[in-house]
């Protein structure tokens, strides 16, 4: 059995990210973890054996702090998917002799659906070979779409810089009294979740959007447009929050309908942006009116600015409960939150079986959207509202919050 | 000679406009103002009579707090600008028979370049006519573009707005270790002082952008791209900021190449956005590279959540000290703020001849950049720093700063 952990990143950032790496160290450092190793852009640096010791980089409480301030992943980040066993045994076979060099007993991989598919192979070659090494996942993903966890770290801190930004937009956007309309394109390629999180906005101080346009509607251009007209009339100004991934009923992306000649990039990857460009663009043209869009683009996954104090905690008791797992035995397992109560709100973690996890998507319920598919009911912001609570106040220094990275 | 005060709020919003607005209104209520009222929608909404009773609106310390703490113009605001006297006298006598028929001894207009033109207009009117009231200029801009003001109220968050997020979008930039390039676009149109803002990112946490470009210098497409793959050669990712304001040499916008047959909106005005977008889609074809480009766009005039404290109080000091002025009987003049030192940081207010600041536009001086025209030097650093000093804890309920608005 294997003295040592080791600990990746993968996929897209997250603001809380780095405070379940926090989570992950001290929990194993507690339980007796001689060295505790952090691969250095995921599995895909753990094979050329970019490794680093964790336990001398971040040794301080102050910088426990600030790594849990700091958002993106320090470790860097890989979006390197792991090929099936029975077409490369050689990649396993590699890999799993560089765990073994470094007596590897423990495996966390912090990440959404890929890493746990990374962690899903990792576990079951694992069995079928008979190493002892514990593989365990630690959820993190802004987009929410994780299967059986009731909601995921990162979310909580995207749904918060969200509401803050609308409510922000909205009082901008209401400053010339005049008939103009905002579209603010939010992420989530298949998944509403995030988009969903403008309705946070409304309150007693603040009007809230006009419409919500989710992935999970099938979209339809002139159907929108005549919403916008109708909202035009009562509201002097229209403020909407749609999903980069809203789709036309036969499957197209709504950006493809635009005309710009940059959708395809220049590694021929589709571009989900421009879906808000594309709206702003037909509703200034048929409605004669002034319009605006507004992308949030990276800001969303990674303003460690205005986090959520629940969810940097939550993000840091995942990392804690997977490692406990480990080291009591478990392997090939996910660490999820369940909501034990919402008034007041609670919390605890519970572990599931990463073959039920890895590949699935969660979908906002279609139960949570209003007749009129414009908005989100009263349950989802029940659900929602718990998770944006709270903050941890960045440390600033000179005017700015301070951040950790990895030189 | 009137005994109430009117304050008006106009152009584009900011994050602490409505401080001005909060100082110019405890101000007048001390000096001994039987009312005050504001004009909703500027001059515009004045001739139109739109005209409310801020006292009893903003009656307790707590809505003044909340008023500090909201951004854009609780107003609303307009673009109109004023005919000359010999054009179209009607308009200053109706305006003139408006502010008599109120009792209105004294005018405040919140504002950049275009309000100091109104109040320049009017006082000159005023003063033809025998009429006495005082019309008072209370600086508001995030463009920092106004003369003689060693800065303008709104610049010193909107720059701390743009430290915050480029070190955020930096950490989320860095993750794959890669060879990529984002292009960030920052709000100026002819004045690069938000752009230059970008340079406050670097520090001992931060590797900071690797390039700067201001519509100060004469942009080139090819040798910019020349630049970023020089750049490329040192780092693994390339982080640059951008004013939306570029110019070629023969004076087009950078933004007037894209072919986006979206350039122009539906009444014709141009629109210059899409610089990012443009440039970044000519790195990654010439490059052969990964790509991004975000917009800042609104949200880095309206996040009152990560406001400059130095900047709100500035906002309310010059606010008062334009009640201050006209209630001791000057007319026709701005409030500007005089630097009396860098280390410790302390200004102070003083006033300025209205015509010697109307329709004049201050620009970065060429010293404050560096040879290679990529960065801003350490005087630029010495003078913007100070400005974004210190937060203004937003009231968070429910977890989103609450604001206060006109309904």
């Amino acid at each position: 059995m294997g003295r040592n952990a080791i600990v990746g990143q993968s996929g897209g950032p997250t603001s809380v990210i780095n405070s379940s790496l926090a989570g992950v160290l001290q929990a194993c450092q507690m339980r007796g973890a001689e060295h505790v190793y952090g691969m250095l852009h995921g599995v895909e640096g753990l094979l050329s054996e970019k490794i680093v010791d964790l336990s001398s980089r971040l040794g301080s409480a102050l910088e426990i702090e600030l790594l849990k301030r700091t958002p993106s992943s320090y470790l860097g980040s890989c979006r390197y998917k792991l090929p099936d066993f029975a077409e490369d045994p050689a990649v396993y076979e590699k890999l799993f002799g560089i765990l073994d060099k470094l007596d590897i007993g423990y495996f966390f991989y912090i990440g959404g659906n890929d890493s746990m598919d990374t962690i899903c192979k990792l576990s079951d070659y694992a069995r079928l070979t008979g190493s002892s090494i514990k593989f365990m996942g630690v959820p993190k993903t802004i987009d929410n779409d994780l299967m059986l966890t009731d909601h995921t770290p990162g979310y909580g801190s995207a749904a918060k810089y969200i509401g803050v930004v609308m409510k922000e937009i909205i009082r901008d956007a209401t400053v010339y009294g005049n008939n103009y309309v905002t579209i603010v394109e939010i992420m989530g390629r298949n998944a509403g979740w995030l988009t969903a999180a403008a309705a946070l906005a409304r309150g007693e101080d603040c009007e809230g959007v006009n419409m919500i346009c989710l992935p999970e509607v099938p979209f339809n251009v002139e159907r929108f447009i005549d919403k916008v007209e109708r909202m035009q009339r009562e509201s002097p100004s229209v403020v909407i929050a749609v999903s980069e991934g809203v789709k036309l009923e036969d499957g197209r992306y709504v950006c493809e309908l635009s005309d710009d000649a940059h959708f395809v990039d220049a590694f021929g990857h589709k571009s989900l942006t421009g879906t808000a460009r594309y709206l702003s663009n037909q509703v200034a043209k048929k409605l004669k009116t002034k319009t605006r869009s507004v992308e949030l683009s990276t800001l969303q996954r990674c303003a460690g600015h205005v986090s959520s104090r629940t969810d940097i905690t939550e993000a840091y008791q995942v990392g804690g409960a997977a490692a406990k797992a480990a080291f009591e035995g478990y392997t090939g397992m996910m660490v999820g939150l369940k909501r034990i109560s919402n008034d007041p709100y609670q919390s605890t973690t519970e572990l599931h079986d990463i073959h039920k996890v890895a590949n699935l998507e969660k979908k906002v319920p279609m139960e949570w959207v209003n007749a009129y598919h414009t908005d989100m009911t009263a349950e989802f912001l029940s659900y929602a509202r718990p998770l944006i609570q709270a903050e941890l106040t960045p440390i600033f220094i000179e005017g700015l919050p301070r951040h950790i990275y990895f030189k």
